[in-house]
């Protein structure tokens, strides 16, 4: 019988993942990953959210570690994680299409000044803004990262009336999208947008990316939305790029430290919105039948997509 | 010599009116609304914000009333205004865009419970949604007026990748929006969406339109967006509604009570967001550009859209 562990939302969460899976694939035999009874060698299968170090490698015949999330940096943080075992990402269409909605949300609150209304309404003050709104179409978006989520994010942007380009490791072409790549191609897409969309993943070559010298070359008055991962930006040069000015506005999603602590400046900062870690994040059915059909086609001996490539790092 | 007296922005903003129609129509004479030089007589055509009760009534030659706004309520509301004399609205591109880009972003909000990230930014706290995030296509957004405005809107909605219903005094055909019409459509039109764009203009017939039994009748979760004007909503109603979760949101830009005094309860309440009135606001080169096109075609004798109709009250 194959057997898979989960880490996942916790105990509480495992009867739903079990009635899923009996639903899915009923021949799965789905434990707890605290279960003492499973033996560490019996597992094919583990299922994880920011597994204990260490715990993966006594996993000796791991056959696949699934993340329960987009990212793996939960993951490949482990020293130890078994880096010969196929790693696969969090897939489907739901997180994808959550991201979008959710980098709309973001786009138009910057368009449209929203952090003001945000302070107003706290203070119970009716402050109308001077001069016009811009509208979507003079605003020039930027994707940072162009994969299972950049992509249809950016795709998404020009569908809803905004002037988008990108911004990735290797040339790419999306509809309507203007694509630059790599190192050499960094400064002219900066330098072509006001908003910034960061959707990279974590590696030792995006990690601290986005400095106060990347936001000052952006057009003003510049946005800048994180949803990639905390670290991408150097929170320090966010701030001092918020203060002066050369930033206008922050919508964040992600930060170095999570839960963001309550002494960070960011949270009563007037021009920056924060949300908990919420831009994408599937339902439990929706990830049961991802999983589900990543395992079918492993034990088929079939390729999946959405493999870690320790490589390039992501 | 055609004379055009301003009341918009105030004497403060005659310069910037006056210095936009001498490039735009250099004949015409721009003159401030209380210029005690003026003799109302001569007086071609005026264009309005709010004009004092009485004060059109004496410009016995008017040519036509210019609304510096696209709703016009601020001026029929006078008990004397002339109303043989040709009332237009104001258009062109722009109030529609920013209409368009605003409620794009309220319908983002309720998608997403934007208000809970609100109250948390406000308090400092982490707070996790539990359950997967809706996404944008399953959600039933319905606009109650199908005019130069919630026309473009609905269907800009259809582009962003929402289901999307109307509703309007006549049938009308919009590509990809569901149509209802009348007092008889309204029902199947309500029980149809779960997100409601109040974009109706205040007449006898529509001013409180929006009661709890409205409200009532969405699917859940519900949300209301109001940017046509405050008193088309029974704002008891809504909190009523707000409070026994009939309604889970509300977006609002308009209020029965302009600025929104301090001592509402709206301000404060969890799930609502609040702005002030600032929708769509044309810039004054915009609507400088649309006034000077309407004079010059009125000049010639010809017709011009958006003209008021006493008869149907908008
Ligand atoms: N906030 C949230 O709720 C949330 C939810 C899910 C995921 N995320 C984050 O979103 C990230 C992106 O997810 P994804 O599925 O789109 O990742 P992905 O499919 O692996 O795509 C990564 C993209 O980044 C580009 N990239 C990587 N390293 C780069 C470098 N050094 N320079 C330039 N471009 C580089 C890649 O370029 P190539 O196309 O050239 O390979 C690719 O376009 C995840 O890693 C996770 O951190 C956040
Ligand atoms: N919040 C802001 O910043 C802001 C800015 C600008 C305007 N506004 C408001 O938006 C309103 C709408 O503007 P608009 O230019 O779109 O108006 P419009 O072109 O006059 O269109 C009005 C629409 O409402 C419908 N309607 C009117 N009375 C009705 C009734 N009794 N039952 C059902 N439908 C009815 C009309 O139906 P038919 O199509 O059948 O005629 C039409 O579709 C303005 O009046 C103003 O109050 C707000």
């Amino acid at each position: 019988m194959v057997c898979l562990v989960i880490k996942s939302g916790g105990a509480a969460a495992l009867p739903e993942w079990k009635a899923l899976f009996a639903r899915l694939m009923p021949s799965l035999a789905v434990r707890d990953w605290n279960d003492p009874a499973v033996d560490p060698a019996h597992v094919d299968y583990a299922l994880v959210w920011k597994p204990e170090p260490g715990r993966l490698a006594k996993m000796v015949n791991l056959k696949a570690i699934l993340s329960a999330a987009v990212g793996v940096d939960h993951i490949t943080c482990d020293p130890d994680w078994p880096k010969t075992v196929p790693l696969i990402r969090m897939g489907g269409e739901l997180p994808a299409q959550q991201m979008e909605d959710y980098v709309l949300w973001a786009v138009f609150s910057i368009l449209r000044d929203a952090p003001l209304w945000r302070t107003g309404q706290e203070e119970k003050v009716w402050t109308r803004q001077t001069g016009a709104a811009r509208t979507s179409a003079d605003m020039k978006v930027g994707v940072m990262g162009l994969g299972s989520l950049g992509a249809p994010v950016a795709t998404r942007l020009v569908r809803a009336g905004f002037q988008v380009s990108g911004w990735a490791r290797h040339a790419r072409t999306l509809e309507g999208v203007t694509c630059y790549a790599g190192t050499k191609g960094l400064n002219r897409f900066l330098q072509g947008c006001d908003t910034l969309v960061c959707l990279l993943p974590e590696t030792p070559e995006t990690k601290g990316i986005v400095t106060y010298d990347v936001l000052a070359q952006l057009r003003k008055p510049a946005g800048l939305i994180n949803v990639g991962r905390g670290p991408l930006v150097v929170e320090a040069d966010l701030l001092r790029a918020l203060n002066d000015k050369t930033l206008h506005t922050a919508v964040l999603d992600v930060f170095e430290q999570e839960p963001l602590p309550a002494s960070s400046p960011l949270w009563a900062h007037p021009r920056v919105l924060i949300t908990p870690h919420v831009a994408a994040e599937a339902s439990r059915a929706s990830r049961a039948e991802y999983v589900a059909q990543v395992i079918r086609a492993l034990e088929q001996g079939q390729d999946v997509p959405l493999r870690y490539d320790p490589a390039r790092g992501y």
